[in-house]
């Protein structure tokens, strides 16, 4: 979409307050579901014109899912839902004074403004690793590390160098929470069980993996034993936990690390940290650690009419001093909680206060393994893995997609195979000519 | 893959001849699989790491179907294969006197080169249509497709301009074979049943199909019975058929065609003809109508150690005066045969000449709808379409993809939904920056 003066916005006019939603993922939906018929217009933007259930995002970069299997069309989440209209369209920025949201194919006025835009790749500055490792935050980074990763092991047959072919068979993956974790694992099981029928001509003991944390243990935020057991388990699968360690360099061969430990490798996966996908307009004494602050009732304090949900939302209560985690629990809640407070507005209602309701988070390492901490107790093994598999499949939007994922999860599981190692997007060296961020 | 020097082909020596296959289609396929473990050593080049299944092409285009149900990875093919090498490479050129094979990773001797390489999209040497118009040959080509009329349609809900609405939601398909008739009827299908689900603002009377065709008839392969019957189900659709007409000039914005008449669209789908997929280096005598003249044991004249198969080869014979068709059918029994005749050649057996065993032919026409000609006779309708269904879940390679295909076409049956219509590679309107021929 480069020439968008020929487009217009053109939403009806409507007697109704409008509520513009920015962002269609957990937080945007739950809240535009919320608001089915409850005499708002809504009108919601998001760039692609479909929602990614990022959770699983690790699977379709390991071959193990294709993008349907994860990602659902938004249009049809909103079927027959009066004065709704949504627009795959980018918003450029905000202007909180006139109330009006600009975007690539137009300005909008809105009564209410809900940013609800999630978060993006942190590289922390470094403009090495945002040029050359793979994030890990969308369907067409995933799509774009599946072809990259494998054919480098197409041309680790054709080598002449051992330093190389060792390079194209070395994983470094940044970030010890779950992405980092599941990725490392799902990592050593193409090693151990899919790659080597593949490539009969290679040898296994030269794909390395290692997985590099700055903090003192793996997925700071579960409960220590689970950050022990996750070690474990990756270690059975012969990754390499490198902990309090940092990478400081990476020039697309090798990977510097803060210990002298250099790596070579084509391949550094990027899941070292998150921040708000801020947009332009957002005062800037509103904003923490790249997100918006906001109070327990999801407004943006001081700006009227403006709101925030989700990972871009930062919101400290008594409940959560530090500000509320950036998962996906908080953000479903915090959509369905505001769709309710903006019908009790209407209803001249108290409005009510956001709680979180953590209801525990898992991480599965590879086949047969994960850890989960529920709010009373905490497991792993092969039980916390079917609980994995269970909450999983039930949180993924459309029965249809339930079904793909478990079939595709049933025969991935059986054969030891992965239907989808086809390399169909070309490797591009310089990442700026890959999809980055659209 | 750009700087391949680093690169090189490393295939050990063997004191079995050296057959070398050229593409892992159909015909490549069927080659190698018919001399495993018979006394050869058999290289195989593909630029892909996987083969299509190119009959559901059209599906992957239309949102019906994912890349993963219609192609599979080669290498998992060949597993256990002893003395075989499989290298994802391009194969630039061959020198038939020194008997070599170039590829951009080096160049290789060979006992015995069997080109089967396909066929290519033939634009007859119009720059415009080449430059402009959408081919369906490979995955990224109907993933663009795809992605490019979804796009399109979220831009019609924005668009200012009426003329710009109606060429963004028609639709041109040039070319009256199989390939231009299902991807016809799938439009037809996605006007009637998914689309308006999708755009409730948008009245779809101004989505436009039109299909093209050069010739008085459509499916001109078929009986003159399939291609009336076609006729008469894609006008249920609302497709709009011209006969006797070409497609003059296309400039990304409007189509022309022979009588005169000019139609707004930004998506013009080109299945007007296929060429033969040739390499440097074949002599030029040996060339007909772009394909390689073989003789009936698919040897290519003249040269020694040179075969053809499939739709790159040319066989004339008392049987196919006019040269064998460019079908899966052919393409499939001349590997077969091959193989054979390969082995009988070892044993000093007699070679066996090819007849071809024509199983008849099909196309689908959307929902419910199908022609078929069998050798004895011909039907359509409801009866038709079944058997297109299970022909073709019978043809895919591997019992994951069967699997996947069934349930997805069963899905999109009962719920009128197709679940793959996501917007994930970016719409580029520079047609030489997208993948094409990758």
């Amino acid at each position: 979409m480069e020439h968008l003066s020929h487009l217009q916005l053109d939403i009806p006019d409507s007697p109704l307050p409008r509520i513009i939603i920015v962002g269609g993922g957990f937080a945007g939906i739950q809240l535009a579901k919320g608001l089915k018929n409850k005499k708002y217009q809504v009108v919601m933007f998001d760039r692609n014109n479909y929602h990614t259930f990022q959770p699983l995002l690790y699977q379709v970069a390991t071959a193990g899912l294709e993008p349907d299997s994860i990602a659902g069309a938004l249009r049809p989440l909103f079927k027959k839902q009066s004065d709704f209209y949504f627009r795959m369209a980018r918003v450029t920025g905000i202007d909180v004074k006139e109330k009006t949201v600009k975007t690539l194919v137009g300005e909008i006025d809105y009564d209410y403004l809900v940013l609800a835009n999630g978060s993006k790749t942190n590289y922390f500055g470094n403009q090495n690793l945002m040029d050359k490792t793979f994030p890990l935050k969308q369907i067409p980074q995933a799509l774009d590390l599946r072809s990259h990763m494998l054919q480098n092991f197409e041309q680790s047959v054709m080598v002449k160098d051992e330093y190389e072919k060792d390079a194209l068979t070395n994983f470094v993956v940044v970030g010890g929470g779950p992405t980092g974790v599941e990725v490392s694992g799902a990592l050593g099981e193409l090693k151990k069980h899919v790659l080597p029928n593949d490539y009969p001509e290679l040898d296994f003991e030269i794909m390395k993996l290692h997985l590099v944390d700055a903090g003192p243990r793996l997925l700071a935020a579960m409960s220590e034993k689970s950050g022990e057991k996750a070690l474990k388990y990756l270690e059975k699968f012969d990754v390499d936990v490198k902990l309090n360690t940092l990478v400081q360099d990476y020039d697309g061969q090798k990977a510097t690390l803060s210990d002298g430990t250099v790596i070579p490798a084509r391949t550094v996966i990027w899941a070292a940290g998150v921040t708000g996908n801020l947009v332009e307009g957002i005062p800037e004494n509103l904003i923490e650690k790249g997100r918006v602050r906001v109070d327990e009732f999801n407004r943006v304090p001081e700006v009227d009419g403006l709101y925030a949900i989700g990972d871009v939302a930062i919101m400290k209560t008594e409940q959560l001093p530090n500000g509320d985690p950036m998962v996906a629990q908080v953000a479903l809640q915090q959509g369905k909680l505001l769709a309710k407070n903006f019908v009790n507005q209407l209803k001249s209602k108290a409005l009510v206060a956001f709680s979180y309701n953590d209801k525990g988070s898992l991480a599965t390492i590879g086949r047969n393994k994960a850890v989960a901490d529920l709010p009373k107790f905490h497991f792993g093994g092969l039980f916390a893995w079917f609980v994995w598999m269970f909450i999983h499949l039930i949180s993924i939007i459309g029965f249809r997609n339930r079904l793909v994922v478990f079939s595709n999860w049933v025969w991935n599981y059986l054969t030891y195979d992965r239907g989808t190692r086809l390399i169909i997007r070309t490797f591009v060296k310089d990442k700026k000519a890959r999809t980055k961020q659209t």
